[in-house]
């Protein structure tokens, strides 16, 4: 397929367009720069990225469902981008598209697509930047990225968003409480999901307090949202304030500079990467005893007086 | 303090001196290189690493508890790196070091270290395979590097470790079943944990039959142990296993393999973080428009022609 059929087929709203233009962005095909360089700017700006996150069991996929349905219900067309933990070996998402959002599989306006964090070039945001640009501009106006925001490139990811929802449940246990306290910080919404089990209430506190400590006004604030998404319960309250946090964003300017930051993450990790295989190539062909500080073989190799050794 | 002291401080085995050294890594600070220079080689190629890691909820901390008891039990000095997924804005480990571990608190032959997974130089790698060193340098012979095992970074750091224990346990829900495949293919030993529990024989013979499919001799399949951490049960065949594995480890050549793998992947990390800060600041300064691929930008930056645009 040449990139002018795949950029009509991206216009044209046409499923195995888009799902071919992300493959090869996935497989890190040339073609896939000619066609990132040639979709709508318009529609990629103008579209809504929202991260959703959250750890293993707080019920992201539930939630996520929910949202979806009620952007179907206001005409959105609507995007997905599933990440996934993944093989090493294999490099594929473990989880395929049609496994998860079952509920949409019918619905040619809800685009869904899961992207492996691993065994990729460019980094994963670079990946995921690149379908978000493709979903936009096959008219998805509200893009959604769904992660479990449990990792370091989990959590890198949602710095491609407009707008973070951080998913949390009652008696998740401490591990994941842990987990989510780096998250908290980026977090614009904090959702505590499964409202109507036991700790609800208390967990719901806790994201107010802490809530409150991100910001003395109202608006700089992260929400908190109470939902039961099993139930559909509270999701017309989160959309209210996912449109409140949007407007605030845009009318700041918030907005525009997260766009930019994410613009030069995804430069920032391409060109890591194309630096990296002449690093490597370097260490493998270097006669390198493997002793000592790593950094210091690191500036050797580098031919680099980087480091002072102090007294 | 000084090196001289800080090395003194670690063959003399003293908390402080330990905890000096590793925060200095952490620091970033100039006299790590020296000290790391500076470490007892031979202990640190003797030690045994050992990577735990698993889902949360799997029993993880509980299970790591018990193993320390037995390395103890055989008078072994036991080093821990808990690596903590954490905040990005303060890039501190969220979990105490007091937290953890608190069975072993009075323990002078129990190392625990918390470490951070954000906010530092160098990548993970890098800073848990420094850690590694002083713990070793200090007289541990067995080295536990405990991860949460779902994001990319945790499952890149059990890459240092010689050994790798991946913790499981039945009843964990989808989320969990989709993250542990990755792990699955690169762990030495599987571990079913919470052995008592209603689901966990199906889990265990689907770790048979997982394990069978990773080689045709029977030396080269990853161990199935089942556990009940909790209770103390299991550990003394978990470790026999652990040991069987280092023996044929040492045998085919394959523990040497890794570790010249593993520092490797510190000087990558290093190199690579050496070189980012001039690109972050090419990017700052370059009058760019934000539109189209990233990686032709980013070649554009590089002044590289390193891709081809095809037909």
């Amino acid at each position: 397929m040449k990139s002018e059929d795949i950029l009509r087929g991206l216009r044209d709203r046409d499923p195995r367009g888009i799902a071919r233009a992300i493959s090869l962005v996935e497989e890190n095909d040339p073609l896939a720069d000619e066609i990132l360089s040639s979709l709508d700017d318009a529609l990629v700006a103008e579209a809504m990225i929202l991260g959703i996150t959250g750890p293993p069991g707080a019920g992201k996929s539930t939630l996520t469902d929910r949202v979806i349905a009620k952007y179907r219900l206001k005409g959105k067309r609507v995007g997905v981008i599933a990440v996934d933990p993944s093989s090493p070996i294999s490099g594929g998402a473990l989880l395929g598209d049609r496994v998860r959002m079952m509920g949409h599989a019918l619905d040619k306006d809800v685009v869904v697509r899961s992207m492996a964090t691993r065994g990729r070039l460019g980094g994963l945001c670079a990946a995921a930047g690149a379908a978000m640009r493709i979903l936009a501009s096959s008219g998805c106006s509200v893009i959604i990225i769904e992660t479990v925001g449990v990792g370091q490139s989990e959590m890198d990811i949602i710095r491609i968003a407009d707008i973070t929802a951080l998913v949390l449940a009652p008696g998740l246990g401490d591990d994941i409480q842990a987990m989510k306290a780096g998250l908290l910080e980026v977090a614009d919404i904090l959702i505590v999901n499964k409202a109507d089990c036991p700790g609800a209430e208390a967990l719901a506190m806790d994201m107010e307090s802490i809530a409150r400590e991100g910001g003395s006004k109202e608006k700089d604030r992260a929400k908190v949202c109470m939902t039961v998404a099993s139930e559909g319960k509270g999701i017309d309250e989160l959309l209210a304030a996912i449109e409140t946090v949007d407007a605030s964003h845009r009318e700041s300017g918030e907005r525009r500079t997260r766009r930019e930051k994410a613009y030069d993450l995804e430069v920032l990790e391409w060109a890591l990467e194309m630096i990296k295989p002449s690093i490597i190539e370097k260490i493998n062909t270097w006669n390198h005893d493997r002793k000592g500080a790593p950094r210091l073989q690191a500036a050797k190799l580098l031919g680099r007086e980087c480091v002072r050794i102090s007294e």
